[in-house]
């Protein structure tokens, strides 16, 4: 050890150095480009830079390292560490002075770049990059001698204590620069987003960051508040869409737009005054301050997307179905009329297609599929269905017309998952009898405990699993058709007119599963899978090695059961799952990793659209996913866990034609 | 002359380049660097890029140019000469294609960068160079093959057209982009705001670009609309501030702000509302478009310019009077609600120092001293005098704390420049009887035609000439008494008290001249000038070699009785002039060329503030400037011109003491 130099180690970093005894600790990290986050300069204030001498470490590289060889602790370390307290062995980097050799480690909590915990193991983790970062200054006072701008000045303190050169400056933040920096006392913090603009400022010492996700659905709007130091979501909210009031579906909103010339801006105001309450919920949840929110990012539906920025979404309505824009969006949360920080900035996900939107774009960046070897199909279930096919070296995408049966509309009982919808089915094998839980409660229909419960009908997921039920029982064909021979065996089959239907729930209201049920649900998984086997197709592949189901329906169905009905292809059931809100996990990505919105926008400039509407080999693959799972795909992965009912055909019905099933 | 090359020669540029027969002249000029407009993009539309041939070049060119070296006109040109009109001898560059060598001559308004005309000789040229240039493209109509945004497939357009490459869009544009895509059959205008923003964009093809320079003023606000493509002011309008319902001065308004707090907003609130109705007017006088107006630049000092940015002004109004930001600021125009296009810009001038402003900054931009060698003193009087003495080398700023004197405030029968102000006058050397003129009247108060005339007080001008003309008569001593002795010789002198006065108009109201009045006078021209010469010795000299006057006040007052009062130092009379509204000049030429504004931006910088207040100095040379035109100076280069009255000292009154001048 020399009297001048001292050798320090930063873990888990590795890096390694020689300073000169007396050194902050912090000073001599950032010389080697160790991450330590730091709100307040070195002034002992934010206490973000807390770090710990790692004792026990010198045998294995060759220091000796003791907690005695920082310099003690100086009154600014004393003080936080009485005001706010501070963990046994915890310094604070800025104020401990390197006086020996050590090792010292620097917590994640401390790390600019730490990764935000997410509770699936399988999934993409995040890592914070934030898109936003505070930055507290002193500014040199004016003084008449040399006349300057308090701008000018601010811009001194940041170069001199930041190394920030060169920033835009928001006019809502100049016009708080002169206040700040004097109720300040001439020391504010500054918000700074993304590298390149002062977007806020407060007087003093601030350290409140916050963002918010937003997904736009057509159905239901959800927000997410996330503090953008820690990633941590604070509150999450969600409301239904008030644009439904203008059209249950998409397509009949632009239509509306179409046939109500100026209608386009009232569906765009109530949307953003839907986004405004729920910025209020949010705030009020989580006790923060509005003005603390500086960044939003939104994905949504090409059409939801442009409804909210103020574009005409009626191109979206007729082939070609152009979008206005593919990329991604910035704009100022002002021009969305969001009740945020007066300078917050709002960043949208850039779309794919005319059907294939930012939601897609979130999903993508959400799970990953470009950044691993394994084929991922990623599915996100709606009245059109997104799709997106690929690995590392390529991704497809296209939508699917899949209509609105999966969300329980055409179906006889069918409704809205909502309180009271049946969502879970069982039938037994033998007595055909069915079991079934309802949204709501946690009982099954054939325990006590469901006693008294009302049943209103039947959402997406329970009739997923009705029908996938019903062919494992034997109750529905491989053709979609309701054997009406098994009259005989259970009154729960019963004769409607020409065709059969199987009664699920005898309570008031009835519920059964009709003939008409099954073919809609046909319909509707078997253009889902013809999308799927149309970028297989298209990247030359049979099988693909997972399936991830997106959205607020994929995120509901069973896997077993979705992979039964065949609404997807065949894959081994442990590769099968549910993504949960993917689209809104990456909106919230897009909030806390400023590297992730260059590389969702590289990645969707290179995904390739496949648009189904002109594949020819579509209607193919259409009319052979009508049968269960297949017409023509013996689904062997599935075969090999699950036992198909052995049957011969019988019963009434059309579809027989399109049985091409080689099991017997 | 080879057979597949032709040579061509470019007038008045002199580029001269060899080009394949066939080739248009406009692809040729543009290879060569050589400046012709184009809207169109060569689709004989908007006829910008005509051209001449000049037949009687060959000899000095040693090439044999001839009309018919340019093949005849096809039919788009044609078209365009039907319908527009096309002089004998033009050739739209952009269809004329090169067949034979040729000398082609650019007329000065085919060139983008052609020059401004301004009519005074001195002043210096504006160059055209508009910050927003109009681009005419054809896009790809979207294909469901080949799925893209209409954004991307414009940016491909204006690449392929134009090479314009990583443009911003303002979210207005992209609003305003799928309507006007299929409006206009994928023809589409656009305008790109600085070579890096597209911020509006029309149907078809489109010629209009227009913009604002406004001056906003404490009394006054004014703006021109111009054409940005030629340069040309197509309607001018002014109106009183509103804000003078808050305080007649700056510093009363700053007062406002202090005593009523949340005032700010209001006053921001009219004076937005002056300009917003001020674009109106502008608009309508011209019979133009708002929605062409898309850039809009701004000057005024500094608290006006806070204001109308709805920054706090408080600061300026206390030591040490610190601006909020000294740059220059660039906003949307909808920021400052203006009603013209939602995606036009704002740009207003930097500022110098807290009483040095973005009119300053003007001044200098109109009068280019930091582009010349003679040493030029600019000198901008109201209530606060800005001061500007330098040349290419340095270039110093102040400012003066002149009072309303100059302004007709705290003058006996003083009043604005507003019809029936006192605004010339002489007096007869011998019978010391007046003459005087009134605003509105072409006749002198002698001249039969001024009978009836309604005089109503006296301005500003009005009151220096008759001050300075008392000197030269005689009347007012050079330490400013007047010189009771006088009252034997004409009843025009009369006794107030313990002072005489003069009666410049007997009628009613009866106007006279008071030695109270003198006093004021003495008081304001001795700060200006004392802040003239402390730069002259913050430079180092003793004589400058011109000086400007500007502003409404400097435009107004007579050089000669500037100089005899010596409200300037002393200077060789013709090189004393006004330089009218150099202030909204300079917002103009901010508005018609880009460079200018790096240009500003670069000299304000540089610019040496000096505070007035904090120098010692300030006091002595404003103590010597009470004397007329000096106390010690004896202005040698007026007296050679002027006959100084030769005269001893006489009459009662103070200021005796200031006497040292060596002529007798």
């Amino acid at each position: 050890m020399s009297a001048e130099e001292v050798h320090v180690v930063f873990t888990p970093s590795g890096r390694r150095g020689r300073f000169r005894a007396g050194t902050s600790v912090l000073d001599a990290a950032r010389g080697l480009g160790v991450d330590i986050d730091a709100v307040c300069g070195g002034r002992a204030i934010c206490g973000r830079c807390q770090v710990e001498v790692s004792e026990g470490e010198h045998a294995k590289l060759g220091i000796d390292s003791r907690a005695d060889h920082l310099a003690p602790a100086g009154p600014g370390e004393l003080a936080y560490a009485r005001e706010h307290g501070m963990r046994e062995g915890r310094r604070l980097a800025c104020t401990a002075c390197l006086v020996g050799d050590v090792v010292v480690d620097v917590p994640p909590e401390s790390q600019v770049h730490r990764q935000v915990v997410r509770k699936e193991a399988e999934v993409r983790q995040i890592e914070l990059d934030p898109v936003v970062r505070l930055y507290y200054v002193e500014v040199r006072e004016p003084a008449l001698e040399r006349p300057s701008g308090d701008l000018r000045r601010l811009r001194e303190a940041l170069e001199r204590e930041w190394g920030l050169v060169g920033l835009e400056v928001d006019p809502e933040a100049l016009r708080a620069l002169p206040g700040a920096l004097r109720e300040g006392r001439w020391g504010v913090t500054v918000a700074v987003h993304d590298g390149t603009a002062i977007t806020a400022v407060w007087p003093g010492y601030h350290d409140q960051a916050l963002g918010i996700a937003f997904d736009v659905g057509s159905t239901t709007v959800a927000g997410h508040l996330c503090d953008l130091s820690s990633g941590e979501v604070l509150a999450s909210a969600g409301a239904m869409n008030p644009q439904i009031r203008f059209g249950e579906d998409l397509m009949s909103r632009v239509s509306y737009v179409m046939l109500n010339p100026g209608s386009q801006a009232e569906l765009t105001k109530v949307v953003r005054e839907c986004l405004r309450k729920l910025v209020g919920e949010l705030v009020a949840a989580a006790g923060a301050r509005r003005t603390d929110v500086l960044e939003v990012t939104v994905v949504g539906n090409p059409i939801m997307h442009h409804l909210l920025l103020g574009i005409d979404p009626t191109p979206l309505g007729v082939a070609p179905f152009a979008l206005a824009t593919d990329e991604a969006v910035r704009l100022r949360a002002r021009e969305l009329e969001l009740k945020v920080h007066p300078g917050a900035r709002v960043y949208a996900l850039p779309l794919i297609a005319g059907h294939v939107g930012a939601d897609t774009a979130g999903v993508i960046l959400a799970e990953g599929p470009h950044l691993s070897d394994e084929l991922t199909l990623l599915v996100d279930v709606g009245t059109n269905a997104e799709i997106v096919l690929g690995n590392r070296d390529r991704l497809l995408a296209a939508s699917s017309p899949t209509g609105p049966a999966f969300e329980g509309a055409q179906i006889s009982g069918g409704q809205r998952a909502a309180p009271g919808a049946i969502e879970r089915v069982r039938i037994d094998r033998e007595t055909l009898e069915p079991r079934f839980r309802v949204i709501g409660t946690e009982a099954w229909s054939d325990e006590p405990a469901f006693e008294g419960t009302l049943v209103t009908g039947i959402c997406g997921s329970g009739i997923i699993e009705a029908i996938a039920e019903m062919f494992l029982a034997g109750i529905v064909t491989p053709a979609g058709v309701i054997d009406g021979s098994l009259a005989s065996r259970t009154p729960r089959i019963v004769r409607q007119e020409r065709t059969f239907g199987y009664v699920l729930s005898g309570a008031q209201p009835r519920i059964v599963i009709t003939q008409h049920d099954v073919r809609a649900i046909q319909l509707a998984k078997g253009a889902l899978y013809a999308g799927c086997r149309l970028l297989m197709d298209r990247l030359g592949v049979e099988r693909v090695d997972r399936i991830r189901l997106a959205g607020a329906f994929g995120s509901h169905i069973d896997p077993f059961h979705a992979l039964v009905l065949g609404l997807v292809p065949d894959c081994d059931l442990d590769r099968v799952s549910a993504a949960g809100n993917a689209a809104g996990t990456g909106a919230r990505i897009a909030l806390l990793n400023r590297a992730a919105r260059t590389e969702i926008e590289e990645v969707v400039r290179r995904v390739e659209k496949v648009e189904t509407a002109v594949e020819p080999r579509f209607q193919e693959h259409f009319i052979g996913a009508m049968g269960i799972p297949h017409a023509t795909d013996p689904f062997e992965r599935l075969a090999a866990v699950v036992p198909f009912p052995r049957r011969t055909e019988a019963g009434a019905g059309a579809g027989r034609e399109g049985r091409r099933r080689s099991r017997a």
